[in-house]
C-alpha cells in the first residue's frame, strides 16, 4: 500500500501501482471523465501511469494550465498521426503545446501542402479521435530508439535522440502512430472533441537558418465544440478590437520607419486622449499631495553606477551616448527613479516633511528587439505615470492605502470593474537574499497586507515573488474579452535609498533612511491606452474621447451654421470637429461610425432654419432633432454618470 | 578736394587729408565733443586719421557699438600706461575691448599684485586721463617693431609681431606709453572720465595651457561718472536677479553632477510654474486651432539623413545611440520638425485641410561644451514650445498674424512691454543661395512685412539675414534691467517640405508642396523661465507663481486652523503652503520674504477665534486683518488685473 496526499492535505491509502485515473474514479465519476493528467510530487504525469511510492497528488483537468497543455500536446500527436495517414513518408520535427494550442513542424518532402488542406486534416483527426486510442508510454533504450527512427527514415527525430542520455528516452504511441516524447499525455484520443487548424508558417529546424525550413502547422483543440466556437468568436472579436487596427482607424497614433520602429507618434486625437488621461491623473495626484517634477530623458553614467542599473547595461540595451569633447557617457533613461532620488537630495529633509511624493509623466527608453515590438504594448519608448514616495517606515501602510485609492479611482473611471491584486512577499524559507532590515520588511509586508485588506481588495498572496529590494502589490485587470492585463504596481524599495544614501532627520535628531515606494497606476500611457482601446473597442468613455461629436453638414451651404454651432459647443467645453468634405451625408455618417464618434450632428436646411441639430448616436442611431441646449444637457448628463 | 558721403546720403567736399574729427567740427560743436572714431568705407578708423580719398563716412560716438569698443580699447592702453608707471618692468600681452569693457593680460614678473591694488591703478589712470594725451598712430616696419620691443624686453609683443606681415604693423602711443596695435583709438585720454577695475583672473598666453599664465585685469570705463554709477548699480541688480541664484533660493530647479551637467531637474515649485506656462500656452494654442502631438525624444539616423541634419552631426554633437542587435543608429532629437513632418505624412491632405498646426512641448537635446553651460540659458536639454504650421502659400500672411497674436499675448501676460521685431529677408543681391521658388519667397516676404505692419509691431528689417530655407521674424524683448533677449521666432521653411516630399492636393486636383512655419513664442521653457526670473526678480505674476500664499501659524496650537484655512483657499483655486516648522513667527516671515511668497497669512489666537487672517504682502508689509472671503477677493482682483 502507498499513501497519496491530496491538495486539501487529506491522505488516502491505495495499492501500489495505482494510476491517477483510478484515484479519480475512487473520488467521483465526473472527475474520471475530466481528468487529463496528474501532478505527482510536483511533476506532471500521465493519468494512466502507475504510482509506485508515497506522493503528493493533484488531479489535472481542463481548468488547470497543465491539463490544457497536456491536452494540446496530445492533440499535436493526433495531428501527426493524421498527417502520416494523409501524407505517407512525411517527416516530423517537434510538436509542443503552446499558450493557445499546439503546433507541429513537418517536412512534407515533395508533397504539396497549403492551408487549403486544413479541412482534410481536421476531418482525419476527428475520425482518429473517435477511435478512442489510448496514449501508451514506453521507455526505450537509446539504441532501440535510434533503430526505430532509422528504419522509419526520420532524420529529425534521430537528431533529437543523439542529444538524449540513454535511460531517459520514452516513446508514446496512439493508434498507428509512435513518437519520441517525454510526455505526459491524456488518457485517450476521445477527449479531443473539437479541432481547428489555425495557420501555417515556415520554421527552420532547431531555429537555425542554415538548416532546413520545415512547415509549422498551428492548431487548437477543445474538449467541447462550444468552447471552440467561443474561442473562435473571441479571436474574431479580439481582431476587431486590436489596438493597432483601431489606433489607425481612429487616427490615434502611428509609427514611421524613418523615426524608428517601436517609437510611437501620437497623432492629434491620440495626443488629446493622452493629455486627458494625464490631466485626469495629475488632478487626482495633486489632491493626494503629490508634487510634480520634471527630469531629463538622459542621465550620466555615474547616475546608473550609483543606482546599480549600469551593471545591467550590457549587450542588450541601448548603447551609451558619448559627448564629443569630455568623453562623458550618457544613457537614455530606462526609469525615472534615480533622477527622483537626486531631487530628494537637493535639500535636507526632516521627519515632519515626509512623505514627499514626486510624480512625473516620465518618458523612458528601453531596447527591445525589433521582432518583438508590438503596437503600443511592446515599444522602445514609453511614458510612465511614475511617482516615487519617500516616507518613514511607519507611513508605509497609509501611503499604500492612498495609492490603492488612486488605482481604484483609475479603474472605476475607465470602466475596469474586474480586478485582483497580487501581494508579493519574501520567500519565508530564504530570507537572506533580500536587502533591508528584518524589522522594515515585517512592517512593510504587514502594511501591504493590511492596506489591501482594509481597502477590501480581492487578493492573492504569493510568497517568494517580492523583488530583492522590497515587497509589492500588483493589480491584474480583466478586460471585456476576459483577458488579463497587469496594470498598476505598487513597490516598496529599500535598495535605492541605500545606494543614493537618502536621509531624513528623525524626531530623535538622528539620520534615518526613508522608505521609497514606486507606483504607476496606468503602468505606461502607451500600454494603458492599448489595453483601454481593446477593452472598450475604441468606444472611449465620453469624458475621455477626443472627438465627442462630429458635425455633418448636408452640403456646403450649411457650413456657416455648422461653424457657429461648433463655437457654441466649444464654449461649453464640448469638443468635436466639422466634416467639411465634399461627400454625401450617407458617406459622412458611415465614416463617423467607423471613427466611433459618439454623436453625429447632422445639419441641413431645417436645422439651420430652426437652430437645431439632428442627433445620431454611435451604434444606436437616430435620437431625433434637438436644440443646442438639449444636446449640451445630454452630453453633460452622460459625462457625470 | 575729396567727396565724403554721409550716412543720410549727402555728399560733402573737403580738403584731402581731412580727419573725421574735423568733419565733425564742420557739422557741429556737440558732435566734435562726442566723436570717438569713424567708419570710413566700412572700416573703423581713428577720428584723427587723415582721409585721402573719396569715401563713405559715419561718425561714431558712445551710442555706437564701434564707438564704445574704441573707447574701451583706448582705456586698455590707458590702464597699461598706468601699470607701467606703477610696476616698472611689467610685460604686456594683449588688451582688447570686450562686450562690457576691456582687459589686459599682464606679466608682473616678481611683483606682487592683487585686486587690492585696483584703487591705486584707477587713481593713476584718472590722473593720466586728465593729461589729455593724444593717441598717436604710427606705421612701423617689422624690423623697427622688433627692435623696439627687444629693447623693452617684452617677449609677448615680440611673439605677436613675428606672425605679422611687414608693412601691416602700426604702433599707437599716448603719454609715455607705446603699444603694438592696429587701432583705432579715441582722439585723446580726456574722454575717459569714469574708471572701474572689475576683476582679475589667470589667462594662459595665447590660451595655451603649456605656456605662461598671465594676470588678466578686467576694467570698464565711461565718458561720464553717472553712467558708471548706473552700470555698477545695474550689475548689482543683475546679480540679485541672477536666475541661478533665485532658482536655488526659490527652489525652482537644481542641477546634479550625477544626472549630468546642463540637464536641469525641475523641483516641485519650478515644475508647477513650468506646468502653468505650458497650460497657459496650450490653451491659447488650442483656441488658435493648434493640435497637440507627442513624439519620441530620439529619431532614427534615416530621419536626419532625410531632414539634412545628419550631415551636421559631426564631432560636435551628442554621438549616436546604437541598438545592440540590429546595428541601428538613433540620435537624441535636436529639434522636433522632422518628427512633425512624419506626422504630416501619416495621411493624405487636401487644400481644404490646411493649415494644420502641430504643437508639442518637445524636449530636445543639443550638445554644449561643459565650460559653456550657464544656468537655464545654456543647457544640454530643453523643452521647446514648438509648433509647425503647414499651410498653402496664400495662407502665410494670415498664419503669421495669428502667431504674432500669440506672441504678443505671451509678452503681455508675462509683463514684457518693450519689444521690437526683426524681419529677416533675403540678400537682394544674391538670391541664388536660397531654396524655394521666387514666387513663394516674394509672397512670404510680403506676407511677413504686411503681417508685422498690420499688427503694428515696431520692426527692423534686415536684408540677407533670412535662413537659406526661408524668411523669418524674431522678437527682441527688453527686460526690466534694459537687457535684450531674443524670445519668439517665426520662421518660414521651404526646405523640409521639399526634403520630406510633403504634399497636399490643391483645388486643381494637383499635388502641391505646403509651406512650413516653425514658431516658438517662449523659445524654450528653460530659457524663458530664466529670462522671466531675471525680469521680475523672482516676483512672478500672481497667476503664475507656484505659491501664492504661505500660512504662518504663530505656534503649533494654530496648525489645525491653518489647515482648515488652506483647504478653503484650495477650493477657490488659490494655492499655497503652511509653514509648519517649529520656528518663531519673525523667522517664518523673513523666510517667506526671501522666497518671495506674495502673501503671508499669519494666524494666531485672535485669527483662529475670529475666523480671520492677518495678511502681509511681500515687499509691502502689513495689510491688516481680513476674512477668508476678503482675502479671496483680493487675490482674484489681482489676478484679473
Amino acid at each position: 500500500m502507498i499513501n497519496l496526499t491530496l491538495p486539501d492535505g487529506s491522505v488516502r491509502q491505495y495499492d501500489k501501482g495505482i494510476t491517477a485515473m483510478q484515484v479519480a474514479r475512487s473520488i467521483s465519476e465526473g472527475l474520471t471523465r475530466n481528468v487529463l493528467a496528474a501532478e505527482i510530487d510536483g511533476k506532471v504525469w500521465d493519468a494512466s501511469r502507475p504510482i509506485e511510492e508515497d506522493a503528493k497528488i493533484r488531479l489535472l483537468t481542463w481548468n488547470d494550465a497543465e491539463g490544457k497543455a497536456t491536452f494540446w500536446h496530445s492533440s499535436a500527436h493526433l495531428m501527426a498521426e493524421a498527417l502520416e495517414a494523409l501524407y505517407p513518408g512525411v517527416k516530423l520535427g517537434i510538436g509542443p503545446a503552446i499558450e493557445t494550442g499546439f503546433y507541429y513542424d513537418v517536412d512534407f518532402g515533395d508533397q504539396p501542402f497549403s492551408s487549403d488542406d486544413f479541412k482534410k486534416i481536421e476531418d482525419k483527426m476527428a475520425e482518429l479521435a473517435k477511435t478512442k486510442s489510448e496514449y501508451i508510454r514506453k521507455p526505450v533504450s537509446k539504441a532501440d530508439a535510434i533503430e526505430y527512427f532509422t528504419e522509419k527514415g526520420d532524420e529529425y527525430k534521430l537528431d533529437l535522440i543523439k542529444d538524449l542520455p540513454d535511460g531517459s528516452i520514452t516513446f508514446y504511441s496512439q493508434g498507428n502512430f509512435t513518437d519520441l516524447c517525454r510526455g505526459p499525455h491524456i488518457p485517450n484520443t476521445s477527449f479531443i472533441k473539437a479541432i481547428k487548424l489555425m495557420s501555417v508558417a515556415g520554421a527552420y529546424w532547431r531555429g537555425d537558418e542554415t538548416r532546413k525550413q520545415l512547415t509549422r502547422i498551428y492548431g487548437v483543440t477543445y474538449p467541447k465544440q462550444s468552447e471552440l466556437t467561443d474561442y473562435l468568436h473571441f479571436l474574431e472579436e479580439a481582431k476587431k478590437r486590436d489596438h493597432r487596427k483601431l489606433g489607425k482607424e481612429l487616427e490615434l497614433f502611428a509609427f514611421s520607419e524613418k523615426v524608428g520602429m517601436g517609437l510611437p507618434l501620437w497623432l492629434p486625437k491620440g495626443a488629446a486622449l493622452r493629455e486627458k488621461l494625464v490631466r485626469f491623473l495629475q488632478k487626482a495626484q495633486e489632491e493626494a499631495g503629490y508634487d510634480q517634477v520634471v527630469t531629463p530623458h538622459i542621465g550620466h553614467k555615474n547616475l546608473y553606477v550609483t543606482s546599480g542599473h549600469y551593471e545591467k547595461y550590457g549587450a542588450d540595451s541601448f548603447q551609451p551616448i558619448k559627448t564629443p569633447q569630455e568623453g562623458e557617457e550618457f544613457f537614455l533613461k530606462p526609469m525615472n527613479c534615480p533622477h527622483h532620488c537626486e531631487i530628494y537630495k537637493t535639500k535636507p529633509r526632516s521627519y515632519k516633511d515626509l512623505p514627499v511624493r514626486f510624480a512625473e509623466f516620465g518618458t523612458v527608453y528601453r531596447y527591445e528587439q525589433s521582432g518583438e515590438l508590438h503596437g503600443l504594448t511592446r515599444v522602445r519608448g514609453f511614458t510612465q505615470d511614475d511617482a516615487h514616495l519617500f516616507c518613514r517606515p511607519d507611513q508605509v501602510k497609509e501611503e499604500f492605502k492612498k495609492v490603492i485609492d488612486i488605482v481604484l479611482y483609475v479603474f472605476k473611471s475607465l470602466g475596469f470593474a474586474d480586478y485582483t491584486a497580487q501581494i508579493s512577499l519574501r520567500d519565508p524559507e530564504n530570507k537572506t537574499k533580500y536587502i533591508g532590515s528584518e524589522e522594515n520588511w515585517l512592517l512593510a509586508e504587514a502594511a501591504i497586507i493590511e492596506a489591501a485588506h482594509e481597502k477590501g481588495l480581492p487578493t492573492v498572496t504569493v510568497f517568494g515573488e517580492a523583488a530583492f529590494y522590497g515587497p509589492k502589490l500588483d493589480f491584474m485587470v480583466k478586460d471585456a474579452l476576459g483577458r488579463k492585463w497587469q496594470l498598476g504596481t505598487i513597490q516598496v524599495d529599500y535598495n535605492l535609498p541605500e545606494r543614493f544614501e537618502l536621509e531624513y532627520t528623525g524626531s530623535d535628531n538622528q539620520k534615518h533612511r526613508p522608505v521609497m515606494i514606486h507606483r504607476a497606476p496606468f503602468g505606461s500611457l502607451e500600454r494603458f491606452v492599448a489595453v483601454l482601446i481593446e477593452h472598450c473597442a475604441g468606444n472611449f468613455p465620453l469624458w475621455l474621447t477626443p472627438e465627442q461629436y462630429s458635425i455633418l453638414p448636408i452640403s456646403e451651404k450649411y457650413e456657416e451654421y455648422a461653424k457657429k454651432l461648433s463655437e457654441t459647443l466649444k464654449k461649453h467645453d464640448i469638443r468635436g470637429l466639422i466634416d467639411l468634405r465634399d461627400e454625401k451625408i450617407g458617406r459622412k455618417i458611415r465614416d463617423a461610425e467607423v471613427k466611433k464618434i459618439p454623436y453625429m450632428l447632422i445639419v441641413g436646411e431645417k436645422e439651420a432654419a430652426e437652430g437645431t441639430v439632428s442627433v445620431r448616436k454611435h451604434g444606436e442611431g437616430d435620437l431625433g432633432s434637438m436644440t443646442t441646449e438639449e444636446f449640451k444637457s445630454l452630453i453633460e448628463k452622460e459625462i457625470t454618470i
